[in-house]
């Protein structure tokens, strides 16, 4: 069986940038926007289509009730998401079946929980966060603390919303993790080196 | 600057033992009942009264309020508690300061806030919880898994009022935490052989 490392976080908390070392250091495969790609190419529809229904808040569009019983007032638009939820589940499934890997957000943790995943949260302090978003302002975004404080507060609601919704667990609550780790003092390359010897050890 | 590391954790999750085998690990003074002792010097009160003091809920005896305004009203055991959380201020504050060291519980973590603590957070799922307090079941406890497990959970709450009454913060909450380890899946000793050399790096 491959070995699974499922990384969740906070956005700005640096955790892409730490599941991406953390894949390099242990020779792991890296998944995060592939899987759109995966879908795409199972599903014949566009990645960007696919990146907008799974960006948008699926609680509204998307109740987690619907799937019992799917009747004639089913529409299109809400077959089509169903179709990529499943594929979602399915590229996912794929992916960590085929090799040792690190999987980025997309409620891995969740629909791996069976494959003995390791399950990491990274998090950071706030303004450390808010920190780390200014230093990657690009184009036309505001370097405003506040104003990316508020966007920071959004995207993680949306974030815990699509994952409460998905799950039916809560977002972030270290009991569904083996791991949750603060990035604040540390560089997160060294971070990602510390925690890979750690999992080295784990899993040996 | 003494390097300090404090660990909380819940009751069940073999954090006691991970803490006292990191401290053997890294070198470092360990403190748990010892700071009880300490207290009973610096007080002259025995190290029993202190202990049924600390382990009482304080919020009942102890309202947060109290400490802006003593009156004329205050009652001996009242004016006895302050003296004794004072002091569990006062000792955690001086042995941190004497030399590198773990410190289990007492709110070390807050306590300690301004001097830069590494603050380890210990935890596992419920099930794991339960077998290890079966495992260390003494005299006429109870072995019934359906007992323990109350047990613990009462035990939780005592701690989460306990720490949240003195703190103002909410106990277990990740966000004040460095590192949040899920002893589920580990040997006690060998995790905190992998944290000890995490540790290592992080404060080189």
């Amino acid at each position: 069986m491959s070995k699974i490392i499922t990384v969740s976080r906070e956005f700005g908390s640096g955790g892409r940038q730490f599941a991406r070392n953390l894949a390099e250091i242990l020779g792991f495969e890296y998944y995060d926007k592939e899987i759109l790609a995966e879908i795409a190419k199972n599903t014949e529809l566009s990645e960007e289509y696919i990146k907008s229904v799974v960006d948008r808040k699926p609680h509204s569009l998307f109740p987690i009730s619907i799937g019992h019983s799917f009747s004639s007032g089913m529409d299109y638009q809400l077959m089509q998401m169903q179709q990529i939820f499943s594929a979602q589940f399915d590229t996912i499934t794929e992916l960590a079946e085929k090799s040792d890997c690190v999987i980025v957000g997309r409620c891995a943790d969740y629909i791996l929980r069976d494959k003995n995943p390791y399950r990491i949260f990274v998090y950071a302090d706030m303004d450390k966060r808010i920190q780390r978003c200014i230093d990657h302002v690009q184009g036309d975004e505001s370097d405003d603390p506040e104003v990316v404080k508020k966007w920071i507060i959004k995207l993680d609601k949306d974030r815990a919303k699509y994952y409460e919704d998905y799950t039916g667990q809560k977002w972030g609550d270290k009991q569904y993790f083996d791991l949750c780790v603060n990035t604040s003092k540390f560089d997160i390359k060294n971070l990602a080196g510390s925690i890979a010897e750690f999992y080295k050890k784990y899993s040996e």
